[in-house]
């Protein structure tokens, strides 16, 4: 059934990837996806046969996991802190030129995207916000590897707070991951992604891939009967071995955060969840709960199992532009915000070649542009995008068939950039 | 696994009734379960091996449901409804005798219970509140057969709304289940569980037994590789043939609720969830979103599948104790309130022999005492507790190792009357 299911989910990306159908033709209640007593087979979204992860399904999955699979709570509470409105009805008119030299509008990338719901903030204020598909402002959308710079952010802070050195061995920290590949790995190779880990980011693998593996590890993928590897989340990490030497140039694997949320979890002593809530649902004021999708044993997912209100992602990347500031407290210290914001070793990412990124860098679980924006970034076009000189936050949850922003960012970063353009024209 | 879950599942009350672990031996905190990054095996609870349904782990999965298995929310809105405290510190001292001749006091009686969360209002204010275990106020405890008692009242309203007919069969509303036991019943029937089917609620049964089958089919248990049973709540019980006539003696078989909930949700035009958070948690500024446990195809379990705040429950018995009317609004009609506090047939109860329940009945899905208080019951102690004439309401959660109230009803009621003798003497 992991076979089966992974296939599927991973199958789905090259099949449809010539012509996908459109944001339009695929929307999810249009098409009743999960309506009916009981639902009929054909609009059933399924976590055990894999169909969730199948586009068009997934338009109806990334707004529903907590329908498809366990998830743990983030908590918030009392008052939700404001974010005043002036929204602007000129922005769906910003025109632009995409990367691949295609004339479009900001409100035509919207369905290009495949977008569920963007907000714009610029100087604090929600100046656009539209919403489709299956999410809604009262929703909670996954946010996949979005989630990594949460990771990140919380990493940081323990460094900060003098709880971990970023010079030290990962196996200092968690001796289960001694004899992996992560093992004599520093955190900042951690933390920066240029570890060498035997692992392939390859979401066109088949079989037991490393994806497909990863998949079962997580419980995105049900079980197989006799499959005989790792169970959770961190024991896929430690299953991983080297392949290299470490502090090379960055390759993006996902297991980098697996082995960097067991150190933040051992060191801060409390699960990834809790230390979310406590760090920044509950003293940010957050309007929802947030969830984590967590594997058999309990354990989230924070490589992108992340699931939030829009608004919420806004308010977190509102409150990084603000010095750390929001909802009256210092949710960061100003030199977390710094390493944040930031710049890595843009010789490091030079081999990349991401779409729009050029020049740029990945540092703390966070992407950064050469114009100084700073990025949190995970498939299907999911973002949080900072830009300090523009005075500009962006939040986008979408469902796009391709996962790789590389296929996608070719129409989000010059869109980001007209926008950006056009606010701070005035 | 379904063999092996089910069956750790059902093996465990028999292996424990004779001297079970007391509460204090078995808190989920001291004993660290779901503590650890990652989780050690002994700690764990999962639901891939059936350990959330074995006792002592229950203890913790009863308040965590989320984290183990799917689930739809239940949306709350807008501010919450108060519920004013007027905490009384003579409670605990309440003796009383349990119907097994044993002297008890309130106090006592909270450990000896397995008490997760219990709260009593005494005309409308909080006069006791006390959590344990791994439950709390800011918790959601799953609630087992007293959601039963939710689409009961859902249906009665949908009758008093003239959308449903009491004298109607099943089929005209489900034609899908026409072909089954249910099909030429009443809705009257399967309000007051007087059908006559084919399934045994014996929770000590072994292999493919009707409630082993069942736990498949509702998701509750794992699924097992070539099992061809019935997936989803619905089929299930579309599945289930006819034993007898209807409209005999009360027999309690969650499958009765299971096919009322189809009706509500096809007559309703919206799944469970949502009528539940449309009819009530919006309206009734209930303080926490709650949940439902949900089947493979997305299909909530209104069997037992409730998880919810202490506090909402609480605020629910006392909405039905005060005519319908809370938060401002009329919640239930006068009328429907009528329908869930009157009795039922008790000449059809009278056979059943539950402890403390003599002279009393079932209608609606709802449970009626002798002396005029009406419950909604779960297994493993969970309840909420109407008592008109005492003014009190008592909402409890609770992870007894025993399922059958059967077992804690001896506790239970006579505690239950001592508190409101007390309360009433003033």
């Amino acid at each position: 059934m992991l076979i089966r299911a992974t296939a599927a989910l991973l199958a789905a990306a090259p099949a449809i990837a010539q012509s996908p159908p459109t944001a339009a033709q695929t929307d999810p209640a249009a098409a009743g996806l999960m309506q009916g007593s009981p639902v009929p087979a054909e609009r059933q979204v399924r976590w055990d046969d894999g169909s969730m992860w199948i586009f068009p399904k997934t338009r109806w999955a990334f707004s529903n996991q907590q329908a498809l699979v366990p998830t743990a709570p983030i908590a918030r509470e009392g008052p939700v802190s404001p974010l005043p409105r002036a929204l602007r009805t000129d922005l769906d008119a910003v025109a632009f030129t995409t990367l691949a030299g295609k004339p479009m509008t900001w409100g035509e990338a919207f369905d290009a995207n495949y977008t569920d719901g963007i907000v714009v903030l610029h100087r604090g204020r929600i100046v656009y916000e539209r919403y489709a598909g299956a999410f809604g402002p009262h929703g909670r959308h996954i946010a996949m590897s979005v989630t990594k710079s949460f990771v990140g952010t919380l990493a940081e802070l323990l460094i900060h707070e003098g709880r971990l050195d970023e010079g030290r061995t990962v196996a200092s920290y968690v001796p289960e991951l001694a004899a992996s590949g992560f093992g004599n790995a520093t955190l900042r190779q951690l933390l920066d992604m240029r570890t060498a880990i035997a692992f392939s980011e390859d979401y066109a693998g088949q079989g037991l891939s490393d994806v497909n593996r990863m998949a079962f590890a997580t419980g995105m993928a049900p079980s197989q009967p006799g499959f005989t590897g790792p169970t959770g989340n961190f024991a896929f990490a430690a299953g991983l071995g080297a392949n290299g030497q470490h502090g090379g140039d960055f390759v993006y694997r996902t297991p980098n955060t697996m082995a960097l949320q067991w150190v933040v979890e051992r060191v801060g002593g409390a699960p990834l969840a809790a230390q979310m809530s406590e760090r920044f649902w509950k003293p940010m004021g957050m309007e929802q709960d947030a969830t984590l999708n967590v594997d058999r044993i309990g354990t989230a997912f924070g490589g992108g199992g992340l699931n939030a209100a829009l608004l919420d992602m806004a308010r977190f990347g509102e409150m990084i532009r603000k010095g750390g500031r929001w909802n009256g407290r210092q949710i960061l210290p100003p030199a977390v915000v710094g390493a944040i914001l930031s710049p890595g070793d843009a010789a490091a990412f030079a081999n990349t070649k991401y779409p729009g990124i050029e020049g740029g860098s990945y540092s703390s679980q966070w992407w950064h542009r050469a114009g100084g924006q700073t990025m949190a970034v995970g498939v299907h076009g999911q973002g949080i995008y900072i830009d300090p000189k523009a005075e500009l936050v962006i939040a986008r949850f979408a469902s796009h068939p391709i996962a790789t922003n590389r296929a996608i960012n070719p129409v989000t970063m010059p869109a980001y950039d007209a926008v950006a353009a056009k606010l701070s024209r005035r």
